[in-house]
């Protein structure tokens, strides 16, 4: 049931671990080509021929600069209809590369436009801030081409090999105006297959649901979500680290990511400060010298009242916070997917650790 | 005759008014070519079919980081094979986006290797920093498709409006490596035949080899140089400037251009300073508050022993220069010439002074 765009939206700014963007504007849109267009069609990666050419699409760039760029509607389609020019065939699915935060709505605009399913799975089970922070990269797919575009229509065809194309699309994301619509790691269904993380939409569209059951019924909607966590995989952990206000954040913009850090004082059953980085998002938090979560496990942080997600860009001081801690996707916990997310990919030195259980 | 490299190489350096890049390792990498490949035929631009596919090529970026790259031969096809997939149709001819420099030389190379016609004539009639500085600009042709290359086989292919070719090129270009190999503004025979300044293949190659000669028979290479540009258009201006020692250089990197300024003191007829600036090529010299000379006019720096031009980036302290100035294409002086490559083009101040004869 994808039509269920605000479950979407929701879970994905859960999933979205402080990053992805705000998921308000892209719902809009996608409702509104949902209205003209229909719903696309949500499929599993096993139903995909073998030989079918699959888009992951996405917004790169800053989130914040996100939130001051209107989506442009028929610059979310240009990405895919250069790829089908650049390779001289038709595209037949969509498929997220993150399933975080507007990144997971994305995808559904843009198949509604074009009128091609949207794949249930995304390369990372969470957002990340760049093309090497993926399942793709992690099983040797080529990134290339990289197409970048931008609301003038500006697009950009990138060609490299995977060392070069982070920085490069990086680069030209930047000059396009540091928000841009993308395609990338364009791949076979075949690839798909052994590739991407599977039923990660469905996770995204179950969580929103039933914290917006919750809400509705008055339960609690964060054993309403960790709840739905466990029947996703019953080895994940997701569990509350840190509950506090925030004392400070510094943050900045620079070369096409928003980069930054803050502290928390505690409140209610947790003492003494926490303190935590981010780039794009949610990286590391600590407390008392130890780490609570680190990449590639998920921070999530929930405004403490509604269990409303917050992300990095909107975070700012005297918000009160409960910080979820849940486990990523098993694949990236394996030493490649440590080499392509964890800490040592984001310049955090020291070895990824685990969530604990409670 | 476009076997004759050395010729086309030492008027093209002459053309190049201290930019275009130092055409050395260009001859070389030339003649290797024609000596596998044979010499392209070089072909006047009233033979070209009005449908037929021009690509113009070029080397693009800082020339002092092109001294440090050596040129490797088949990335120098690659834009041009990328624009062929791009568009899915193939070249029928190469043309030289400026006929200074080295970018007179790599059109030979690339059309060698590809078997390829090259158009006599330029869209500069001398060397120029951007891909804005052209008479394809002028009488608004499409830069787009621009295609970029490096030695490492990336490609990044530019879908956009003229008003962000260039900013989006340059940053792309920066991005890889700060010397890359270029095809812009593809265009048709028919939009050749209005926009290129024609036979300027003929003018480097013919002001070549009258320097070579006067040299061999002792003559005075500087007038056997005049006299050939007074054969190839009787209008044109062309008279030393100015005669001194070189007192200071100063430069920098920045942006992908070689920027920079300096001072001359004057020798023999000259007296007191002049100033130079240059961003790749020499923008204005000037001397007791007065303009001698300025873009888009030619200004050239000569040994005042060999007659031999001097780079930008390979002028130093102790030279002793003749500053010999000479008239733009007529198309460049125009309104919209002065524009696209006049004085404001390159943030400087006040008027285009067109060259005065003595």
């Amino acid at each position: 049931m994808p039509m269920d765009l605000e479950a979407l939206a929701l879970g994905a700014a859960i999933l979205g671990t402080g990053g992805g963007g705000d998921p308000l504007i892209g719902t809009l849109a996608t409702r509104h080509e949902f209205e003209r267009n229909g719903p696309p069609r949500l499929v599993q990666v096993t139903e995909l021929d073998d030989d079918a050419l699959i888009a992951p699409v996405a917004m790169g760039g800053a989130p914040a600069i996100g939130l001051e760029k209107l989506l442009s509607l028929p610059f979310a389609e240009t990405p895919v209809r250069r790829l089908e020019q650049h390779l001289g065939r038709r595209v037949d699915a969509i498929v997220p590369l993150e399933i975080g935060g507007v990144n997971a709505l994305l995808p559904f605009m843009v198949a509604s436009r074009l009128g091609l399913p949207v794949v249930d799975g995304d390369s990372m089970g969470r957002a990340f801030p760049t093309l090497d922070n993926t399942t793709f990269k992690i099983f040797g797919l080529r990134a290339c081409p990289v197409i970048v575009t931008n609301e003038h229509a500006d697009a950009v065809i990138i060609e490299t090999g995977n060392a070069r194309a982070e920085t490069l699309s990086r680069a030209v994301l930047t000059e396009l105006g540091g928000a841009c619509c993308s395609v990338l790691y364009p791949m076979s269904g075949r690839d798909a297959k052994r590739t991407l993380i599977p039923r990660t939409v469905s996770l995204a569209l179950n969580i929103g649901r039933a914290i917006l059951a919750a809400r509705a019924s008055g339960a609690d909607p964060l054993a309403a979500l960790t709840s739905e966590l466990h029947m996703f995989d019953p080895e994940m952990i997701a569990r509350v680290l840190f509950e506090g206000k925030v004392t400070d954040v510094n943050r900045s913009i620079a070369a096409g990511f928003n980069t930054g850090a803050g502290t928390l004082r505690g409140l209610g059953a947790f003492s003494g400060e926490a303190s935590f980085v981010f780039q794009n998002e949610f990286l590391r938090i600590a407390a008392a010298g130890k780490t609570l979560a680190i990449v590639p496990d998920l921070i999530c942080f929930l405004d403490s009242e509604t269990a409303d997600p917050i992300t990095c860009e909107t975070l700012r001081y005297g918000q009160r916070v409960r910080v979820l801690g849940i486990s990523s996707a098993p694949v990236l916990r394996t030493p490649a997917g440590i080499a392509a997310c964890g800490p040592a990919a984001f310049g955090l030195t020291g070895p990824f650790i685990p969530l604990a259980a409670a």
